[in-house]
C-alpha cells in the first residue's frame, strides 16, 4: 500500500489522469462531525476543475505537445469523426485526494460492498478445478459451492474453463439463465435467444451496430439517459431521438411524448428503428408501472420499433408499491409471442445486490427476429469469439442463485438482504436530504442506484457559471467537490429538459458514511445559496 | 454428462447450431489404426455439409420461417449492410459427432492442453480473497501464488476485484506488464500506453474505429490473414487493401509488394491509414526476420502509416533459426522514438503456452500518437468502462511469470517447456505429413499454431466443386471431414492468391492423436487424388 500511495502522489504532481475507482481508499477516515472538510488546496482544486467536465478529457493537451508529434501520420482531424462526437460523461477522470467521496459511478464494490460469498466460491473453484478433489477444499468452501462448480464444469468439455466457448456462451449456463428467467416471469426462455457478453454494454453496441445504417436511422432514447446509449449511437453514426421523461410525475414515460418525438423526426426523414427503455431507470431511478409497460409494448408494435429493454437494475427495487416486471413477461402476458414483437432485454452482473462490475458479465435475450437476422447477430458475436467464461458463470449464478434448502441459502440470503435493505435506507436518507435543501427537488429512487435531484439554481449562479464557461450544473458540482470532496456527475452528462439543472448522485457510499455526506452537502448548499441568492 | 449428451442429440436432430468447442469430447476414443473412420451417416454428413461453409451461417433459414416474422419490423434488407458484408470464417459452426478431430480453431484448452498451474492458483485466490488467511489455503496453494495474489490485491483498493477499474486497467498490473515488456525488449514501456482489453480483438476494433472514417480509408492487410481484420474493417465501413505474402519464400513479406498495393489504391482515391502485420503469422506461421521488420518500420514512417502489430503468438516460436522481435524493440533499436513512429502492438492471453482463450485477456501498447488522439482512445475505452479483472490479472501474469528462484518456477517452467516443445514436435510432424501428400506443399510452421498447406487440386476436383456450387478448398475440406472427421478451415476464409487453394489446420490436437490424424489424412488424400486425377 505504501508504494501505491507514493505513486499516486507522483501522479498527482505529474498531472496524470488517475481513475477514481482505482484510488479510492475505503479506509480513509471520515469525520462525522458537521464541520465541512477543509477545502482542497488551490493546486489540487485546479486539477480537479480541469478534470471534472462533462466530456471525458483525461489529459489536457497542450499545443506544444501536439506539435512534437508532427511527424506521426494521424492527426486529431483525420481520425473517425464519430469518435470525436461520442461522449461518455460518467468517467470524467478525477485526481484522488484522501477525502473524496465517490458518488459518481455505479461501482458498488469500490465503495466497500462485499461480493456474495457463494458466487466467489464457485468462481474460484472453476478457476482452479485441480483443488476440487482435495480434502482441504472441503474445509475452505461450502459443500454446495463445490457441487455447483462440479455441475458447471461438467457442462464444459474437459472442464476447460480456459477454452473459447460457443459464441453465445456455454449451453449449460444459458439453460440455467433460462430457468431463472422462467422462474422470474412465468414464461419460458430459449437458450438460443441468449447471447452472453462481457457486461451488458457490448450487447447494446451489437444491437446498435445491427440497426443503424446511417444518420437517417434514429433510436428513441429517454432523456435523461445513461450515456452508453448516446455514445453508442454516435459511434455507429446514427441519430439519437430524445423523448423526455416527466420529472413532475416521478419521471413518467408518456406515450404522447413518444408519439410526438417520433412524428417530429419522421417528418425530417429519419427512420426510427428502436425504442430504448431503461427500467428501473438510470439516472432517474423510476420503476415503470405495468400498464405503462403495456402501452410501451403496444406502441412499439404499432410503430414497428424494436424494443431495447435495459433491465440491469431489475434486482434493485426499494419501494413496496412498485415491482419489476420484465418487458418479456409483460409482452407475453398481453398474448404477444415470438412473432409479434421484436424485443431485446439486457441484463448484467454489475448491479443488483451482486455488484460484480469488474467481472464483465451479462447477456441479452433476443426475441422476435427472423432466423436470417438471428444468423447475422450470431455472426457478429462470433467475430469476438466469446465472452469471458467467469462472467458467463457469474451470469448463470445471478439468474440461478442458491435456493431454499441449499446449504448456502441462509448466508446467501442474509448477504443479499443486508445489501438491498441498506441500499433502500440509503436511497431514502439521501432523497430526504436533497429534498431538505433550499431550491432542490428530488424524486424518490424507486430502484437502480442513483438520485437525480433538480437544483433550481439562482440567476447569479447561472451567470457565474457562464462567466467561467461552464454549464451551471457542472459549476455547482465543482463547487461541491471543492468544498466537500463529494463527487457527483452533472446532469448535462445524461441530458435534461433545457433550462433545468440536475446532478446524479449514487446511493452507494457505505451506510456509516451517509450522515457525513448529508451534513457536508447541507452545509455546502446553504453556503452556495447564501452566496448566489439575491 | 448424460443430460449433456442427450441435449446434444436433440440439438442434432433439430438441426440446431452447436459450437464445435462446446461439444468436443477430449475423451472420445480414437482408433489409432490406419483404417479410416467409418464415414458419417448421410443425414449427419448433410448437416455438416450445410454448416461447413466459408461464411458462418449457423441456422439454415427457410422461406416459410422468414415469412412468419412478417409482422416484426426488422428485415434482412433493413439491417446495417456492413454487418451483412462482414465475414468470419473461423467459427463456421459444425454439428459434433463423437469422432470429430477439431483442427479448425486456435483453442488449445478445448483439446486437452492444461492451464499453467501457477496462473490458475493466482486467479482463484483473487476471485475469493477471503480464503487467503486460512490455514487450509497454505496446503492447497503454492506459497508464491499466495504472495502474488496478495501483491495484486494490494494494488486494488479494498481488494475489490469486483469493482470497475481504471478504463486502461489496474495501474499496478500495467506496471507489471511494462516490466515484462522491458525485460523482453530491453526498452522501457509506459503504463499509460497500455490499454487492457477483453482479449486482443476489442483492441483491434478500437483502432479500426479510430482510423476508418469512410470507405475511402484503407487498411493494408496481409493475405492470407486472420479474418478478424477483414471483419473489423467491414464492420467499420473501410476498405481492406490486400498485400500478398509470398508462399514461395516461406510466406515472405516483400516491401515491393507493399509499395505496389499502396500505389495502386492511392490512384483510386483510397487513403491508406495503417499496415497490419501479424507476426508470428496466422494462418501462415512465419516469423519475420529482423531486417525485414526494419524495412517495414521504415516503410510505415515514409508512407505515414500506423503500424498495427498483431503479436499474440510471440511465445510460439518452433525453429532455432528464428526469434521473436517485437516491432517496438525493432523501431527503438533503429533509433525511432515515441515521436517518430505510430505503432500499436497487440498481445493476448489466448495463445503462447498459456492458451487461456476463455479468460478474454489482452492489451494493446499504443505509442506514437499525440495527446489529443490518446484522449480519444481513452474515451472510447471508457465507454465500456473496463475489461474483465481476471483477464487483466492473467495478462500481468503472462508478461511477468515466475522467475528463477521462485517456489513455483520449476514446475511452471516444466509445464511451459512441455507444452512448447510438444507444439514444436506436432508442427514438424504435421508439416512433414502434408508435404508427403501428392500435390500438396506446406511451408513449415515457424511459429503460431497453424499449418497452411497448399493443395494443388486436380482439374476434375475443381469442376466437381463448381458443380455443387462450392469453393474447391471448401469442397476438399468437406470431403476430408466426411471421410475422416478432421475439421479444418478452407483457405478462402483467410484469403489466398487467386487460383490457389489451401486449408488451415491447427497443430493443437494432443500429441498422442497426431499419428491417427496423419494416417487418416494420408488415406483420405490418396483416395481423393485417385478419384479426381486423370
Amino acid at each position: 500500500m505504501r508504494k501505491f500511495a507514493a505513486e499516486k502522489s507522483r501522479d498527482i504532481l505529474a498531472h496524470r489522469k488517475i481513475s477514481s475507482s482505482v484510488l479510492h481508499h475505503p479506509t480513509a477516515s471520515l469525520s462525522s462531525s458537521s464541520h465541512p472538510q477543509k477545502p482542497l488546496s488551490r493546486s489540487s482544486a485546479a486539477l480537479l476543475l480541469r478534470f471534472l467536465s462533462t466530456t471525458a478529457s483525461p489529459n489536457p493537451s497542450t499545443d506544444s505537445m501536439a506539435s512534437d508529434y508532427s511527424s506521426t501520420p494521424v492527426k486529431i482531424d483525420t481520425i473517425n469523426p464519430k469518435v470525436l462526437e461520442c461522449e461518455y460523461a460518467v468517467r470524467g477522470e478525477i485526481v484522488t485526494l484522501a477525502q473524496i467521496l465517490y458518488c459518481n459511478i455505479g461501482n458498488p464494490q469500490s465503495l466497500g460492498q462485499q461480493p456474495i460469498t457463494f458466487f466467489r466460491e464457485v468462481l474460484a473453484l472453476c478457476d482452479h478445478p485441480a483443488i476440487l478433489d482435495k480434502s482441504e477444499t472441503q474445509g475452505l468452501f461450502s459443500a454446495d459451492s463445490i457441487e455447483r462448480a462440479f455441475q458447471i464444469l461438467d457442462q464444459i468439455p474437459g472442464r476447460a474453463t480456459g477454452a473459447y466457448s460457443h459464441s453465445q456462451g456455454i449451453k449449460g449456463l444459458r439453460d440455467a439463465i433460462c430457468a431463472g428467467i422462467e422462474a422470474r416471469d412465468g414464461f419460458p426462455a430459449d437458450p438460443n435467444d441468449i447471447f452472453l457478453t462481457d457486461g451488458a454494454s457490448p450487447a447494446v453496441h451489437m444491437m446498435m451496430q445491427l440497426l443503424i445504417r446511417s444518420k437517417d436511422d434514429g433510436i428513441l432514447c429517454p432523456i435523461p439517459q445513461y450515456p452508453l446509449y448516446s455514445a453508442s449511437i454516435a459511434l455507429h453514426g446514427g441519430t439519437l431521438v430524445p423523448y423526455y421523461l416527466d420529472e413532475a410525475t416521478g419521471w413518467g414515460l408518456e406515450i404522447s411524448e413518444l408519439k410526438k418525438q417520433l412524428e417530429s423526426v419522421k417528418s425530417k426523414g429519419i427512420s426510427v428503428r428502436a425504442l430504448v427503455v431503461i427500467n428501473p431507470g438510470n439516472p432517474t431511478g423510476q420503476v415503470l408501472a405495468e400498464n405503462n409497460q403495456q402501452q410501451i409494448v403496444d406502441f412499439c408494435r404499432k410503430e414497428g420499433l424494436v424494443l431495447l429493454a435495459d433491465e440491469v437494475y431489475q434486482e434493485n427495487i426499494y419501494v413496496p408499491d412498485k415491482q419489476f416486471h420484465s418487458f418479456k413477461k409483460v409482452a407475453r402476458s398481453m398474448g404477444y409471442g415470438e412473432k409479434d414483437i421484436s424485443l431485446v432485454s439486457f441484463q448484467s452482473v454489475s448491479k443488483g445486490y451482486y455488484g460484480e462490475c469488474g467481472k464483465r458479465g451479462g447477456y441479452m435475450e433476443v426475441t422476435g427476429f427472423s432466423p436470417d437476422i438471428r444468423e447475422q447477430i450470431y455472426k457478429v458475436s462470433s467475430v469476438n469469439l466469446c465472452s469471458n467464461i467467469s462472467g458467463q458463470i457469474l451470469a448463470s449464478l445471478v439468474m440461478n442463485p442458491p435456493k431454499v434448502g441449499d446449504e448456502s441459502y441462509e448466508s446467501y440470503f442474509a448477504e443479499k438482504d443486508a445489501i438491498l435493505s441498506s441500499l433502500a435506507r440509503r436511497a431514502k436518507s439521501l432523497e430526504e436530504a436533497f429534498n431538505g435543501l433550499e431550491g432542490v427537488t428530488c424524486n424518490r429512487a424507486e430502484g437502480a442506484m442513483y438520485l437525480f435531484p433538480r437544483i433550481h439554481l439562482p440567476k447569479k449562479a447561472i451567470e457565474a457559471a457562464k462567466a467561467v464557461n461552464s454549464a451551471p450544473d457542472a459549476f455547482y458540482a465543482r463547487r461541491l467537490l471543492n468544498a466537500t470532496g463529494i463527487v457527483v456527475v452533472p446532469g448535462s452528462g445524461f441530458g435534461q429538459v433545457a433550462g433545468t439543472w440536475h446532478i446524479r448522485c449514487t446511493i452507494l457510499p457505505q451506510e456509516d458514511r451517509i450522515p457525513a455526506i448529508i451534513s457536508r452537502l447541507t452545509e455546502f448548499h446553504k453556503g452556495f445559496m447564501d452566496e448566489f441568492l439575491d
